[in-house]
């Protein structure tokens, strides 16, 4: 989790972004609504019709997992034009042929052929691939490139060839912290398809939650998951689900901190003397396994027997990180053996457990991976580093000849915009350059979940559709990357991503439904289309929150980053540079007046629920900021000077309206300060 | 289906219930947000608490039904509250004491007792039943009653006593037509369980689809559902999952007529000479079973034996409506047949089918429920009439002995209101009154919902939230009926509908974005906030549909009663009477000019798709009656005199505006009519 050295390198990353995305904003349109952007398309000409159904036949090599996609891909189709429930017609409009060359490993491996070749012309449609791997992606793109046309429903003419540009494209989803149901679970791999991403990194254990059957330790999910966790029946039926959408799946047994769930069942294990109860604050904690006694090793060596022969995948994530060494430190027991054994520090006991656990992992047969921790001075060579230190740290682990992955600029929990992570990039740093041979190190990189302020029910509206942009960045040449274009393809992704079974746009209106049970339904919708979760782990601060806090307030409603303020501080860009059209000028006043009038709508009813009492100032910060801003729209456009007084005034009064109410911050206020700041003052 | 003679009978209908609401809009207002009331409720002081957790105990009689009914009410009452995710907590706040005193029948039993006592106070909840049954409804009602306050989610403090005013309170679902998967009936199904619903009548055949597995006669299934059908694990899925709800599931295989289905593999079954294709048209068609042929018999003797013990419940229904006798005509060796059996007619004919179709089901010790052509002289006293004639012709077989269901009047696909449905009661008859003998032959009806329109994405959304209407009319008592409260329940039960597990309010804002890809989405909300499908069969006089056709327009989008109309409607009723509220005024003029205005913004976009290039002249007749709307209001705001001449006229337009656009009715033109009617002409 990385709290702290978390603060700073966001802040960086941010100032990064900042430089990107204002050196992109004037390039070149995307036509085609596709994301990731394929390795090369050439557009042809007119399109072709699926409104009289449309056949999908399997040539070269099948076996039922296209049959399968085949299916799946027809209902997703029919979804997306609306004509589900319509029988399937004996002679179909088009015909989409599918030629697979032959299969695919048994076991998906990494870096294996993923490419795909898509032509579709009026008059039918060709994919063809080495592997099933890319008929899936390919199967992808056909659907993202389904439009409405006064005609009706049709597919693009276009030529794609296509491939990734990294093979490891990660999506870790923290189970522990918050058990996430099956169907959460499935949700998002069906986002992940879509976006071509490959690789599900289940964070399976947490001080939280041990979360996955031992039939070896049983106490682990009975003590341990207050009766939360997955049967091994219901991981392999994920590990189907994901193999069928080209998913990889890395499990983590997060060790040897981050586990006191363990440690209820088992208190052996640990280094304190117990006994262990549940976590149910959120942070770092002392309880870690005893990396000095054999009986830790033995229980191990068991318990990954067990793990690695249900989770097929070749690599197993052993988590590795915030270990604080607390409860050694506190063991005489442990002291004593640290003395005897010349390990100097608890960073070298960290390092000691790290290879005994590395060959537990490497006698299975597996490659190990784990964040920046793991990587000491004598760290084997087969071990995959997760890098959250930043991308520098990655570019040295590669140098060193380790093969990485890239999680700095990918922690999607923590309320960044899409923008912010889709300007990260595995193989951009700030220091010295790698040489091909080390850059070959680069796997790829994960967006991380951690859900400490995620449920079942949110989880899914925070991942999408920004993770759309961290699989962009994976997939397609590094060269794309115009903030604009993304964010307008990400705009009709989600509108799609309904019929793709991601409904959590109608659950997040369901929210806020249930949030407005006595409030006008629109006024709570304008002020949720504004404001936004404060960013990184400012939210801990200002509230105390614990696991049985209900995530069910207005701030566990509204998306990680609000759209509408974008396109206002946008708009008031313009308008402050001078390069505004009318239509700017009229909807920033619409907007403002909009926003300045909702507080009146809305006020009255906010008491009568706890939930919405605390929006009380929040709303009037609204109202405040937009009379604000329609001042300096008054201004500008009569070209009438400002008293440097008043300018200076209400600049401390937007300093004030920006800070955060009710864990959410007002974010028109930017905008506003950038019309005010823009007003002659005299 | 009962097209024909359904007109008359609904347009009577639709009479009689504006009287009812007519002489009911000044009752007493409802508190409690409960649907269906209970038989007596008495509100007590203060609430529970329900922020803490909510510790729920089995006490008396228990079996795993209960516990999973408990496990499904904690996970509703989480999504009501906004606490899914969060883990149980250890101490619980308050704590609901259920005590069951006995089991109910193995096999759900018509006529068991349903009753519950429910008892709400400050410090905790007792509900007790004599069996599961109660035990579920009053669980729902324990839902019904959590409410946000200022001091958070609380249970209104009540002491309840209840049971059913009918034992047979059905939902009928046509899957034959439009095959439903098995996550719409499951919604359904917790729809029901929401309401106290006890009976799902699962229409299994009809002339476009066989929909359950045979494995006596397997080409049913493969030659006649295009693939969509039940397979018998899947059958006893759902009638796990109803026995579950407290719901028995009572199957229809529609005979002799409505099954071109099953003679596409087994044509000897029918009447004429074949082959058979499954229909893909709407409407009566000839093929009919051969009531002359032993073979017929021998046939369904054996699938009933398969069907009989595949679905448990004591009722069996085999349909029995709209034969038209057309292939029995046209076949000499049936005219031949009846002529040695001296057997008069069609109508004849039918009843000897029936007679022996009848002694099949009885040799399997199931009882015959059949539509209204069942009913002739000399059937068997325990086959059960299902009426769709109207009340008359129930009383009348009630009268005759025979016992009954009323489901003239419950028509829900016919996009009647929910007060229309709900002002119909089964024991109000025009015509002379029962015994209470005869009284009690009426069991009580069943919401029939036919499926021509209807398809697994919209299914839900026609069906509720109406039918909480009929679902009440069945339960409570017959001097319930208010429609104002009724309409004030059912908007509290549509909002939490979501969290039972119906998101069909979702659904719609989905399928609306569907259709707005690229319109502005407000201005299509808007128009489709207040227009409605036309009511009974008016719809396919407009439009050529067959079974291929998408139903994926704004038609298939809105729900058959439009709320915003039936406010404005009411708004300008006051309006017209002088009984206005200076709000009303204010709300009318701001409903009329945002409605005048919306066609500006929205018929840019209509024509670049196919799916709204048709609602253009609907948006224009919304502007259009707007306009004439507020000048009315204009008129007698000022009390001006407004010319005759200009009257007549404006009338004569609001005629033309009217009429249906796009398949759809422009509904606030009745409103407008009022106003422009209560001006002073001169």
């Amino acid at each position: 989790m990385f709290r702290s050295d978390m603060r700073r390198t966001s802040c960086a990353v941010f100032m990064f972004s900042f430089m990107l995305l204002a050196g992109n904003s004037a390039k070149a349109q995307t036509p085609l609504p596709l994301i990731p952007l394929p390795a090369t398309a050439v557009e042809g000409t007119g399109s072709l019709s699926v409104d009289h159904g449309l056949q999908v036949v399997l040539e070269g090599y099948t076996e039922p997992r296209l049959e399968r996609a085949r299916a799946r891909f027809l209902d997703t189709l029919s979804r997306e034009i609306g004509t589900s429930g319509v029988p399937p017609q004996t002679v179909a409009g088009g015909k989409l042929i599918i030629k697979t060359a032959g299969p695919s490993a048994p076991v998906q491996q990494l870096g294996e052929d993923e490419s795909y070749h898509l032509e579709i012309t009026t008059t039918g449609a060709h994919l063809t691939a080495p592997t099933p791997l890319g008929v899936l992606h390919g199967l992808q793109t056909f659907l993202q490139l389904v439009h409405s046309t006064p005609e009706g429903y049709a597919v693009t003419g276009v030529t794609i060839d296509d491939k990734p540009r990294f093979p490891w494209r990660g999506l870790m989803i923290d189970t522990g912290r918050h058990f996430m149901p099956l169907d959460v679970l499935r949700q998002n791999l069906d986002g992940m398809e879509a976006v071509k991403m490959n690789v599900f990194h289940w964070h399976l254990s947490e001080d939280q939650g041990f979360r996955v059957e031992s039939k070896t330790f049983p106490l682990l999910q009975e003590k341990g998951s207050d009766g939360l966790y997955y049967t091994q029946d219901q991981v392999r039926g994920i590990l189907e689900y994901a193999h069928d959408r080209g998913i990889r799946v890395v499990p983590e047994f997060d060790m040897p901190g981050h586990a006191t769930a363990w440690f209820v069942g088992y208190p052996n294990l640990a280094s304190g003397s117990g006994p262990y109860k549940i976590e149910r604050h959120w942070g770092i904690f002392d309880p870690a396994m005893d990396p000095t006694r054999e009986s830790t090793y033995q229980f191990l060596d068991q318990l990954l027997g067990e793990m690695t022969a249900l989770f097929p995948d070749a690599y197993f994530h052993i988590g590795g990180d915030e270990c604080n060494g607390k409860e050694w430190d506190a063991n005489p027991r442990i002291k004593q053996y640290m003395q005897t054994h010349h390990i100097k520090d608890d960073a070298g006991l960290q390092a000691y457990f790290t290879s005994r656990v590395q060959q537990l992992v490497t006698k299975r047969h597996k490659i190990t991976v784990g964040w920046d921790e793991l990587l000491q001075p004598d760290t084997p060579r087969d071990v995959v580093i997760q890098s959250w230190r930043g991308q520098d740290s990655l570019a040295e682990a590669a140098r060193r000849g380790y093969r990485g992955l890239l999680s700095a600029g990918y922690y999607i929990d923590l309320n960044q915009s899409a923008a912010d992570h889709y300007a990260v990039d595995p193989l951009v740093n700030g220091k010295a350059k790698l040489s091909p041979a080390e850059e070959a190190n680069i796997l790829g990189g994960e967006a991380t979940m951690w859900t400490e302020y995620a449920t079942p029910e949110n989880i899914t509206g925070k991942i999408w559709p920004r993770t759309a942009a961290i699989a962009e960045r994976l997939w397609s040449a590094q060269s794309v990357k115009d903030a604009d274009s993304m964010y307008r393809r990400i705009d009709t992704l989600s509108q799609n991503f309904a019929y793709y079974g991601l409904p959590y746009q109608g659950v997040r209106e369901q929210m806020l439904r249930r949030l407005n049970s006595y409030s006008d339904p629109k006024a709570l919708q304008i002020l949720a289309s504004v404001v936004q979760p404060p960013r990184d782990y400012a939210r801990e601060e200002l509230r105390a929150y614990d696991a049985f806090y209900p995530l069910n307030r207005l701030v566990d409603t509204v998306p990680p980053e609000s759209n509408k303020a974008r396109e206002f501080n946008e708009l008031a860009a313009r308008i402050a540079a001078g390069k505004a059209a009318p239509e700017d000028w009229r909807k920033a006043r619409q907007w403002l007046a909009l926003w300045r009038d909702n507080d009146a709508a809305l006020q009255p009813s906010l008491p009568k629920s706890t939930l919405t009492a605390e929006l009380a100032p929040l709303s009037h910060n609204l109202s405040q900021a937009a009379t604000i801003g329609l001042l300096a729209l008054d201004a500008l456009q009569n070209n009438a000077p400002v008293s440097a007084e008043m300018q200076k005034q209400q600049l401390a009064e937007l300093k004030e309206l920006e800070k955060p109410q009710a864990i959410l911050l007002n974010r028109i206020v930017p905008g506003v300060e950038v019309l005010v700041s823009a007003a002659k003052a005299q």
